[in-house]
């Protein structure tokens, strides 16, 4: 998906929302147990009522790694599935970061065989972990910026003699590597003044937000602090969309979730003129 | 396999070899071809001439996940095979590295659906992306430390204002955070003064040396600069093993590549009275 084809959408349905499809098949309602393949099941029911909400979803990779092969095939499924639905972009959130010959085997197997539309990446092994990923028309690398996990603090606040500090140097770099049609930095939503830092240091990539909601990220001030004329933002919501009800409850509650997020995001672009 | 458990091992084969199988089917001989899994059986075929002669296999999951599911069971076939052989350290290329429940699921899907006994990952996330991999008996965290890439020099060698480098920050938190039954680092083989200033900042860890052969890594070196009392390197070669020869010859030039190796590791650990 190209770059003026997700602003189109944005403003199409008014979100910003990426709906984060982190399955955890002993965390999915019981009656999915009864379907032959639980989590694609579980996963088609969560599409089915947040598409029209959704410009984007994210797959964990490591929650369908765990289930083997089967995983691979839920994985596949739910691909399938979201595209039968219309446009949404679809990402891999798989972290990658490799040299080389390996960097171009991973946007092999995630471009062009899962066909999704763009794949998480880790920066430390540099550029030539990143450049395999860019000048693909519609497909996207995604680098790990700030995270607002706990561990963030560990290396990517590390900072040089003249006070730069890792991730922004990784931001720096890599938006020169890669342009605003092609590269995204995941943005972590726990710390809005650093999501605003990344924003000044890449005004016009967009910025992947996961951390609000379950990881105590407020919606609006990362509006506040990322939101360009175009959105620039996708904000990743996944414990909170898919576990926001119980049983039965679950898929109705889970719709609820997304609703209120594109709501707030749809009043926030209203007032900024944005739509 | 416990650390004991590898240092009998690196003693009785004589060997630090770890044989990486990033197998790729455009370049595998072509009678394999005619195999039902020609990966599987090329797989099969290496590892059945170089059991006696490596102590690890490194699998790069890249390679693997390009052929989507297909892949994944040609992953699970090799990893039963190497097991069939008898012991071996099997490590899981994947540069993982993902918050808490991420990482969790990783660890699951790496050290028990597939069954590894050990996963390299990228520090970038810091502390809790590493956590979950560690205190488990017998399996192992393989961090990235300096890696061989060109691409190194863009974030590796970042300076606070001491004077220390990211790279060296990432293996002195970790050492702690890991101890030397746990953890190892990932230490590329093309500058060997590096390799020594890892071994200085991690004295009784185990080093993962790729970069050995295709990429440019000289042997003696590495052993001179990385080699500790109980052996402390596992020295992978990948391209310069499984394309050793072509066509009929691939197979036992592969084995002979291997030896070459395991014979001059052999002769530096004679030397130093190692074994």
């Amino acid at each position: 998906m190209t770059r003026s084809a997700l602003v189109s959408l944005i403003r199409r349905k008014k979100s910003l929302l990426c709906v984060g499809l982190d399955t955890e098949e002993h965390l999915i309602p019981e009656h999915f147990g009864q379907e032959s393949h639980p989590v694609r099941a579980f996963n088609e029911a969560i599409v089915e009522v947040t598409h029209d909400l959704a410009v984007a979803y994210k797959l964990n990779l490591a929650f369908y790694e765990a289930l083997g092969e089967e995983g691979w095939l839920d994985l596949e499924a739910t691909i399938a599935y979201i595209r039968s639905k219309g446009d949404c972009l679809i990402i891999a959130d798989a972290k990658r970061g490799d040299i080389g010959n390996t960097a171009r085997k991973y946007a092999e197997a995630f471009f062009d065989v899962l066909g999704v539309d763009a794949i998480t990446l880790s920066p430390y092994m540099g550029r030539d972990s990143i450049e395999p990923f860019l000048h693909r028309p519609g497909k996207w690398a995604i680098v790990l910026g700030i995270t607002s996990n706990a561990g963030a603090d560990d290396f990517q606040f590390m900072a040089d003699a003249q006070g730069n500090r890792l991730f922004e140097e990784v931001i720096s770099k890599c938006a020169r590597w890669g342009g605003r049609d092609e590269l995204m930095f995941v943005t972590g939503a726990t710390r809005p003044e650093l999501l605003r830092r990344a924003r000044e240091l890449a005004p016009d990539h967009f910025l992947l937000v996961p951390g609000v909601g379950a990881q105590g990220g407020d919606l609006d001030a990362v509006l506040d602090a990322g939101l360009t004329r175009e959105g620039g933002l996708l904000i990743n919501s996944s414990r909170g969309v898919l576990y926001a009800g119980q049983g039965q409850e679950a898929i109705p509650m889970a719709r609820q979730a997304a609703k209120a997020m594109q709501e707030a995001m749809a009043r926030r672009m209203q007032a900024k003129g944005l739509i």
